[in-house]
């Protein structure tokens, strides 16, 4: 029987081309996190179950999780997001010294229909503040979002950062008369609004509320852009998670973050979250989803038994921002360039092989990244070979050369050939400035 | 509920300091790849069983693999290893020239009993060259995992790399009248030999062959340790794996790779090997098992159809190597010292942190790491972090420093401290020789 030759529908097979695209990306959030003082850490692909019933929402887990029960009887599920095995990992951390700035890149799962920017194995970035509870942590964790962006050389006013509270959406819905259970269906169908349309969504939040007076109020304040709204300012005034955002908004602009705007529409699907939410989108409206979301989750180291911990932290799609980053054409020519060989090792016929071997090792050991040729084919296809490969110069091994004992050393930019005592080939391909694809 | 605070047995969980370990030797390898022009790629977690139940082995598919039906009744399990998405991957590549140079660093799954240097969920380190039938490219992918040793600071000695072929050996055994169906029953007598008592495995030999005397002649065989065993030279004399052997030798010698010896009792446990096998193992007896392991497969890409494609390459337990470095102290005492801040921003208190954070923005943006104060603790509790996090400034924002517009800048290593313009904050830091952690 034949097998397949192509991947599960959704999974992540990366070619070497585009892992390069996937490592340029990854280089520069990293650069950016690490600008901050933040720490890499990893947690298990595979969990239990129970990890996710308690707090991701019940439609991640019943509908969209990969589900298995494992050898031991186990139900466990491959993740499909990072912030619960994180909880678990400083709920248990034998001593973190707060407050703890953490990063990851997991590989993610979700059992959905694969489409443009979503696929069912994703890489995802998580970026998290723990154990500090005030609007400066908040602030932290977006600063890098944008600096993440930057990096990227996202153009100012391509994207932006739109963010929100749930404990100002909560304190709002309290006063307009939506409290209790009715003010959990009431977050939502805001998460909704924006897969809407007006008169389909008013029709939603009525049927949910049981009440078009509070749907009304509802849209009303899921309708609020800015914190000096009048209406918002009225109906807000004095609540705490209303003295947050005016701090963080204060904070923001001596920080410089100009992307950044308040938009109560902005809640965030995902249970935990208690405090601001943000959410980064495309302006453009090349990119419909949201390239990143997060928010503060202050209650979910707890259910871990042990001392509570507050954490607000995101998570960012690595294919979202990577289509992002293709509509605005910011993905460089050659991402893989500074990977490349410095040197192709030609070999004329086997009678060479052992010579060359000798010099391309040495190569090799002086820090030069050295491709030799192993295949045995003729001089003028290595030397397209070696054209391919991106080399700078190519080094023949032929019978002259290795009688003599001195290797014919091509500089591939110049087209110039010397011929150099086979002991001095590393120093002479390093005199020459910019021999080396990388600034090891 | 409280949930638990542990992840799922055998699981990879690693918090900064460990993954900190893990990322100084991933880097290392990726340097000695690169020495050689390999490039990465990355293939599915989740694979269709079939893909290993063809070519894998039965114990990996039927006792060992996390296997389970996904939401649209497709049996998937887990990645085991990574050769055969490679396999596909190359069957089903659109354009590749020949020969590929690929490395892969997935995270793999085995229901086994965690151990020492075991886990159900582990990092390896996969490399392979495609399209190469020859022996040059044997040679290579063990010239590589010499240079990855070589990186990682391995003491000549410390470790060997053994070598054989699946070829040799089963023309060996056709000699000694072991054909057939018998061969490869002998195949995997041999490799459990290191595994048992000799009493043991004499009697386990005889019983699969149903013969004392080919028993010992397989046990002969078994024991060479040479290519130039007498008995061997007799035995194998003529044969193209034998061929094949002394070619191997005679350019592991020119490379100059001494940690490289033959022996016939490697044939590694994977079906679909067909001819150099090779093992990395500590000399010192302090890890039992091999690190690495890996061979010649040239039939698995054809399986796809199209095409068939020689295939050589090898696995690196991420985890056995580094048990191997910790047996001879080659981890270094700070792995993660180079992505620590360069400097830490004191707040005195809120009413400085919108300076505060406009001075560490624009540090930032001069290419400086970052930490800076966000829980308002006492300026000594301050200082105390900075010393942890291992910033070698700290630039401190107090109301005399606000009022002024001037930093106190504090040089960790002297101790002295310096009024400096805010603007030029980041000039007199990066004026000092060592300021950045790294080599940005």
């Amino acid at each position: 029987m034949e097998l397949s030759t192509k991947p599960l529908t959704g999974m992540r097979q990366l070619y070497p081309d585009e892992m390069a695209v996937e490592a340029y990306i990854v280089g520069r959030i990293r650069d950016a996190a690490l600008a901050y003082g933040f720490e890499e850490y990893d947690g298990p692909t595979i969990e239990p179950v129970e990890l996710f019933l308690a707090k991701s929402g019940e439609e991640l887990v019943s509908e969209q999780s990969y589900l298995f029960e494992d050898r031991g009887g186990r139900r466990v599920v491959l993740r499909p997001e990072m912030t619960p095995s994180l909880a678990r990992m400083l709920a248990s951390a034998p001593e973190v010294s707060s407050p703890v700035r953490w990063m990851s890149f997991p590989v993610c799962f979700r059992y959905e229909r694969p489409q443009r920017g979503r696929a069912r194995e994703f890489r995802q970035f998580n970026l998290d503040v723990l154990g500090s509870a005030g609007v400066m942590g908040d602030l932290e964790v977006m600063l890098v979002l944008d600096r993440i962006m930057k990096n990227l050389g996202a153009p100012d006013g391509a994207y932006q950062i739109g963010y929100s509270s749930r404990e100002l959406a909560t304190g709002v819905l309290e006063r307009i008369g939506i409290a209790g259970q009715d003010g959990q269906k009431a977050l939502g169908a805001i998460d909704r609004i924006g897969k809407m349309q007006p008169d389909e969504w008013t029709a939603y939040a009525e049927a949910v509320l049981g009440d078009p007076g509070r749907a009304v109020l509802l849209g009303r304040f899921a309708s609020v852009r800015s914190l000096d709204d009048p209406w918002m300012r009225e109906t807000a005034s004095g609540l705490p998670g209303f003295d947050s955002m005016l701090e963080l908004r204060r904070l923001l602009e001596a920080a410089g973050l100009r992307a950044a705007s308040f938009d109560a529409s902005i809640v965030r699907g995902l249970d935990y979250y208690t405090g601001t939410v943000f959410e980064l989108s495309d302006t453009g409206g090349g990119n419909r989803r949201a390239i990143c979301g997060g928010g503060r989750y202050d209650n979910l180291v707890g259910l871990f038994g042990g001392r509570p911990m507050a954490g607000v932290g995101f998570g960012l799609g690595i294919l979202t921002l990577r289509l992002f980053l293709e509509t605005y054409g910011l993905i460089p020519a050659d991402p893989g360039a500074a990977s490349r060989p410095d040197v192709f090792v030609a070999v004329y016929s086997s009678a060479e092989a052992a010579t060359a071997l000798s010099w391309a090792e040495s190569l090799r050991s002086s820090g030069l990244r050295v491709m030799m040729e192993i295949e045995g084919r003729s001089l003028s296809r290595q030397f397209r070979a070696a054209g391919r490969c991106g080399a700078r110069f190519v080094v023949v091994a032929g019978p002259d050369e290795v009688a003599s004992n001195t290797a014919s050393v091509k500089n591939m930019e110049t087209g110039e050939t010397t011929r150099v005592q086979a002991a001095s080939v590393a120093e002479h391909i390093l005199s020459v400035p910019g021999s080396r694809q990388d600034s090891r």
